[in-house]
């Protein structure tokens, strides 16, 4: 299971926790959901007695292409019986309950449902009604249970913001973008050679237009200079770029003089 | 800015990046961005010629209970007024432009900002109009760039979920929630003498049944039952329980034999 690689391929391929929605009330939060999941790369939808039957056409017209997910949805009477085939089950809740279990964040959870999964188990992650979340009795079956830390004094979430949050988490722990880049590698980077032979231009022109004065200040102007050039990072484009910037000014100005 | 306890008590000064959507089309959308925004504990919303004018009842049919964040709310003909006192600004992007610019995870980026934020600096993060996204100009104008990493044959996420992924990981890096945590702390886990009283009472009433049979299975079945019972983190509370358990096992059955 590579990452970004398989869920391009093969969705249907990807291994990834099942979404067990238990009792959805309304079929556009249900479509919503399928959109979160697909996005995430997760794509095994099952339904706990949605309360307007199934299929939904609502649920359709909301999952924005995601239909594929919505139709290899699958339905059942009991929580139980949607976990059937799973050997790690978490509960999503956003109240503490009185239970002795394992509480993750999505974070740990990824992990978690990562590492199960490597090790060929089935897992899923339950997500209760709109309003009242899940029954104690859901909540039981489950090995562990999982809150999304936000903002205590406002921490509501709709169903489909929930499944993203979780699916999203999923991803990243999957997932090998680089935490930072450059967006275009186009242009390579300018060698330390290309850039001194700049930077010593710069520096003689500056010299002869009188810049460093008083003297004594020239060093610490000439040091502050080169940092912020080589902190740019620039490329041998961006370095071509700017001699003719230093031919602009320097040429430009000497000619109008000689006009004038 | 101490994460959840200043989030908890005064919004209004919890410092967090601006959020500055470019040109939004739906009230609707901009009401989900303010919820999104609130449950990630970020206040100021600022928005540049949103389409319907400003202010808009959609949007606050949509912010479910986030309207101090929408009364909040800046206006501004361009995006450079918008960002006018910020001096780091991130442009989310789904796709890669032509441009020389360090481009960040959501996560990545949340760490930036932090430190940023930390040592005083004004910050933003750009959401360009539902359909098209940013225009490069306003790319142009930000320090850096931020995309999802999300299912890459599926990845166009609605506005409102956008700004929750993003506040989302800004929220976490300052979250001070365990990973894992047993979520009812109320009955303490059980000493070691405590469960090993338990597990030497199990095996004499289970030796006494004759279970460790044949003989030279015992040690081995002794092992994998106090790796199970040790492994569940008994409570007190949950050793006494399982001792009425054995009692009620133990005893039953005798008696009933006894008046059989």
């Amino acid at each position: 299971m590579a990452g970004t690689d398989s869920s391009r391929e093969d969705l249907a391929a990807a291994a990834g926790p099942a979404i067990v929605l238990v009792e959805p009330q309304l079929g556009e939060n249900i479509g919503a959901c399928a959109r979160a999941m697909l996005n995430c790369g997760l794509t095994d939808l099952r339904l706990v007695r949605p309360r307007d039957g199934w299929p939904n056409p609502k649920a359709e017209a909301m999952a924005s292409g995601a239909t594929a997910v919505l139709e290899r949805a699958r339905v059942y009477d009991t929580t139980a019986e949607a976990c059937a085939d799973l050997s790690y089950v978490l509960a999503t809740t956003a109240r503490t309950r009185d239970m002795k279990k394992p509480a993750l964040t999505p974070r740990a959870a990824a992990g978690e449902l990562r590492a199960r999964i490597g090790s060929g188990q089935g897992t899923g992650v339950l997500f209760g009604p709109e309003r009242a979340g899940l029954v104690n009795e859901d909540v039981t079956l489950a090995d562990a249970v999982l809150s999304v830390p936000l903002n205590p004094a406002f921490s509501s979430l709709n169903l489909a913001q929930a499944v993203l949050l979780i699916g999203y988490e999923w991803y990243q722990a999957g997932d090998a973008t680089p935490a930072s880049a450059l967006m275009d590698e186009s242009s390579p980077p300018a060698t330390v050679a290309t850039r001194e032979f700049f930077l010593a231009r710069l520096e003689a022109l500056l010299e002869e237009a009188g810049f460093f004065y008083p003297e004594h200040i020239g060093p610490t102007m000439k040091r502050n200079l080169r940092t912020l050039f080589t902190r740019a990072g620039m490329s041998d484009q961006e370095v071509q770029t700017l001699h003719g910037v230093l031919r602009a000014l320097s040429e430009g100005p000497r000619r109008r003089t000689r006009t004038d």
